[in-house]
């Protein structure tokens, strides 16, 4: 367990780490979050998920509770404090506390909470052999694109994936297409070499690690198109995968009872898993090299 | 303010009511409450509103903290010690703290919290005079019948309710058909003398203040008929009103721009406010008694 968590002004103990019970991220979900990925000592995407913080805070008229570069210098000190070379840091801001009533409050503070997490993303079992999902009907709001804690379907969703022995589920529309899974956004590859995604104006969320593939994947020799596909489409398809902060890019390799290929990882997808965490792993000498540069100048 | 809350098997000072930031209530909207009024020192329709915590808990899977009595117990100690002859205790369960993963972590303790708040209802402008609402469309998810705290919405539409300085916005579906308001049901009294409300099959939240209301209505010379009713319905209406624990009968004057009537309480309204507010005062009455009569026993 991380050494630290930050709670508005504190490095604190994790296991002392608490907010008010009128905080109206506990009592109205009324909150946003971030999650940013560590790969060898650097942050993956922090600018545009910063970009996207304040981007949810703007949706909810939540104010911001510090500025970026503030917030950027106690993630830094965070990770550093717990000694997060690889894996996560997760950045919850709340509306703040007020004595309970649905309607905003004027002028309360904003609750700030992060916490880190160590992961070793290489080794992991379904970013490296892939991993079965399940579908299940989206019965979330007509908000995703705002990145809240309002996410108890996505957790009824996922576990129902659990007891199915799969580690995600991907959501499905009253049209039967899919949205996005619980935590990340879906993708397929057809077997006419077209790689196909939702796109973000349909309550789903822009996904960071979503925006920087479209831009890689560009690199490949593939037709890229944004649009819906269904499940049937899915599982029909070459191949799939999702996509996210900290699943990177993780392949699917069988949708409910549907196996794609022979069960084994795509030539596309793990082409574009490749392109990805070379370019986690460029970003972390980039960030290196910039440190050391600052330093020395 | 209240001077204790209730924290997971404490009675503690208000301000220091802490969870800790990996409680799933607050980082997933992972929990459930009740709000239960207190008139002339009882609470009102106490067992109904434990029937619902406990169908809310069963639905998320979430255990009870403790027995049905024990949670009574805390209730009425907490109430004394704050001194809440007329109010409100609100009571919030969550799933409980773990490491923040989606699916529901196994063997966990759930998270039980109470406050109270003092409440004079029936000196309430609101309540006694009416209120404005204004409609606004329903963006929330699909078990709207769970009362969970995944409340993001309803803070949205309540705050765009004050700022056209109404009291309440009552939620409209694709069908431009009322479903109810962000924190109570909606009613209808029609030109040929029709008791209108949603039903509850309909993903809204099976009120309790609407279900007496139902047994109470009986009396009235009104047929009861639990259907949709649409926006335009509603501001055609004779007259119109809200219930929930908190607001009981609150009777709505004007629907947007819309006046009902001559813009006071309307007369089947009243009537039934009236009835509603005996049935509060009677069941204080009863309860007392039955205490007086277990403590002479």
């Amino acid at each position: 367990m991380a050494r630290y968590a930050y709670v508005d002004g504190r490095y604190t103990a994790h296991q002392d780490a608490a907010v008010h019970v009128e905080d109206r991220g506990f009592q109205f979900s009324d909150g946003v979050y971030e999650v940013v990925a560590r790969v060898d000592g650097a942050f993956i995407d922090m600018e545009p998920h910063l970009d996207r913080l304040e981007r949810s805070l703007a949706s909810l008229e939540i104010s911001a509770p510090m500025s970026r570069r503030a917030l950027s210098m106690v993630m830094s000190e965070l990770v550093t404090r717990n000694g997060v070379r690889n894996g996560l840091i997760y950045i919850q801001i709340t509306r703040g506390t007020a004595p309970r009533d649905h309607a905003f409050p004027a002028n309360i503070s904003p609750t700030l909470v992060m916490t880190t997490k160590r992961v070793d993303y290489f080794k992991q079992k379904k970013i490296m052999a892939g991993c079965k999902v399940i579908t299940t009907p989206d019965i979330r709001w007509a908000r995703c694109d705002i990145k809240t804690v309002s996410l108890l379907p996505n957790c009824m969703a996922k576990t129902e994936a659990r007891r199915a022995d799969a580690d995600e589920a991907w959501l499905y529309d009253a049209a039967g297409d899919v949205t996005e899974g619980t935590s990340c956004n879906a993708w397929i590859v057809t077997h006419d070499d077209r790689l196909i995604t939702r796109g973000v104006t349909d309550n789903i969320l822009r996904g960071v690690t979503r925006e920087t593939m479209i831009a890689l994947a560009s690199e490949l020799s593939l037709t890229f198109e944004e649009r819906p596909f269904s499940v049937a489409e899915a599982k029909a398809a070459r191949e799939a995968f999702s996509t996210s902060a900290t699943s990177l890019v993780t392949p699917v390799v069988q949708i409910d009872d549907t196996i794609l290929g022979n069960g084994a990882p795509g030539l596309f997808t793990s082409r574009i898993q490749e392109r990805y965490f070379d370019y986690c792993r460029q970003n972390g000498c980039r960030q290196n090299e910039c440190r050391q540069n600052g330093a020395q100048a």
